[in-house]
């Protein structure tokens, strides 16, 4: 079974095709705003998930206080673009970095996130760079062990130092709750926050992160903004966190089934190098929204293998369906632009601006 | 500990990077070049790897017969490029795709491959649309499940369809044994040989593929070519299959040591969106040549996770590493272009010339 817009998609553009539905995109916008404004948390949505000025700039008009980028490449086109309140949530170390981010910094509202002490001596020059003081936010690792000082003594230090070091304000913490463990995170932040206030600093943000963790909005006291990313398309990991449903998700990987040579079988030309390998830990690479018992089992560069044991419904060669992604991130991550629809109706096309800004 | 070309590279492009070793990528190219010499089998490189005209043509003047492309915009970027002689192996379908290979044939030596009806139907308005014969291989299943007649039976009654299809010329057989597949896959070919002989048609182009496969050339009887990718870079995958050594993996990512937050682990500014979640079914996500002890245990999306617990040698911050993909394909498919060194000597940038060619 092939929709009518698949048709449309495949004839005009050829498969496989991204394609986001506009309307979709814009309710997710405002349901995200609306539960933070509700939670009395201001919304600094991350751009890693669409990589565009366009959409940022709907997400900004929504509500939100400004955005967070997660490389010095994301957030020099989102400034190029005019957006001027910017958090880039990473360890930024390195010559070249901290020239670019001087001149970031030279002319946007930027702030930076560091953990060590090693990246602080070395945003001091970034600072120095662009002539003005740089805002520097503490990362504090709640649970996840990614990035991020483990314990509440280290961030109160690493505070310390950023507020003594030349050039560089210390603006609060930053974290990234895991989804149990918001608990963890306010015991963390309550000894942090003492800390700092006994060293007469104020964390001017506290920021927390997460679409999985929109469920946990509000909980934190004592945050003043949180960081959702996956929120404007969502994706299979969001369904299955309990955060968005089918009908919320809005990006979409058009894909023709190009082979049935088993009955029990058959190829999508959307492979890895088109949904990537990454799973979000599910089982299955998406789901088929025209054959939701079809399963993905694997992937080749440009072949996805289906399995259909399990299907009452069964593609024939030339359909094109519909995948919702595992996770949508590192899809668009691949893409140089999306087709934009609203309904059944193609109204154009978005560039993904900020891809393959590497570093 | 950081190498004097990886703090070169740090300083005047950042990291994450992509470092490709020319040396290293002629030797590649010349060492399978003759090991096809030597099999008395022509070398049809598949450029799904590299994505480059520039390295293809490399390819070309060291003896290879043509090239092999997977999508229609990889070959489009070719024949642009002035290369004339392409196999697109894949089940191209759709009247989009139809009118651009009709296009592509008119001006190029195009063949193409299809496992099903359905798709040589298709090809016949391709054909139309060119003004000339279009050269179809039947694609084979010989044990990896992925598109491919299942039986030489079937191939047979596909090779008479297309031979009997307006403007659609029979032009062989082509399959992708696996590595222990080739007797299997020579009883295949020898029943699906005597079949269409008896109808009267020989087949000019019988195609394996695979740089695993290098071990198994010259195996198949009656073998014309090989497709082999990765060969040109090589990749930890190919190691652990027995084809390539360390020193042969010519694509280093360059990345920075951002985070050490506890003595056991690390963060590396690599994650998915650089290396890809595609293990190749191999444990951890890549070697770190500097530290081979240690293991890159999993990916966020712009963070590589560092277990160091086995390492008698753990990075610093700031530390610039050289890290050997699991899957080198996957990776240059993110990347709009590769730092070109010769030992320690930048000598220029390589675009990725069709990357993001989606269809």
């Amino acid at each position: 079974m092939t929709t009518a817009l698949a048709a449309k998609i495949a004839r005009d553009y050829g498969t496989p095709a991204a394609v986001i539905d506009m309307d979709r995109v814009e309710r997710n916008i405002a349901r995200v705003q609306a539960a933070c404004d509700a939670a009395g948390v201001a919304n600094r949505p991350h751009i890693k998930t669409h990589k565009s000025p366009v959409l940022a700039k709907l997400q900004i008009a929504a509500g939100a206080r400004g955005i967070t980028c997660q490389k010095l490449g994301e957030a020099e086109v989102m400034a190029d673009a005019g957006i001027d309140d910017i958090l880039i949530s990473y360890n930024l170390l390195g010559d070249e970095k901290m020239a670019r981010l001087g001149a970031l910094r030279a002319r946007t509202n930027v702030t930076v996130a560091a953990d060590n002490p090693v990246v602080v001596a070395d945003l001091t020059k970034a600072a120095a760079a662009a002539g003005r003081s740089l805002p520097v936010v503490v990362e504090c690792d709640t649970g996840r062990k990614r990035a991020g000082v483990e314990t509440a003594a280290e961030a109160i230090t690493l505070a310390r130092t950023i507020s003594t070091s030349p050039g560089l304000t210390f603006s609060g913490f930053m974290m990234y709750p895991t989804e149990t463990g918001w608990p963890q995170a306010q015991a963390f932040f309550d000894e942090a926050l003492a800390g700092v206030r006994a060293l007469g600093l104020d964390p001017a943000i506290v920021s927390t992160g997460g679409t999985p963790n929109m469920k946990n909005i509000g909980q934190l006291q004592g945050a003043t903004e949180h960081r959702p990313g996956t929120y404007i398309y969502n994706d299979r990991m969001q369904v299955a966190a309990g955060v968005a449903s089918w009908d919320d998700c809005a990006l979409n990987i058009y894909s023709t089934v190009v082979s049935r040579a088993g009955p029990d079988r058959g190829i999508l030309d959307a492979g890895s190098k088109t949904l990537t390998a990454d799973t979000g830990g599910l089982d299955g690479y998406g789901l088929i929204l025209e054959h939701p018992e079809a399963k993905i089992v694997r992937f080749a560069e440009e072949h996805g293998f289906l399995d259909l044991s399990r299907s009452n419904t069964r593609p024939n060669i030339g359909d094109v369906v519909r995948i919702v992604p595992n996770h949508v991130c590192v899809v668009v991550n691949m893409l140089d632009e999306m087709i934009m629809v609203r309904g059944d109706e193609i109204i154009g096309i978005l560039p993904v601006a900020a891809r393959g800004k590497l570093r």
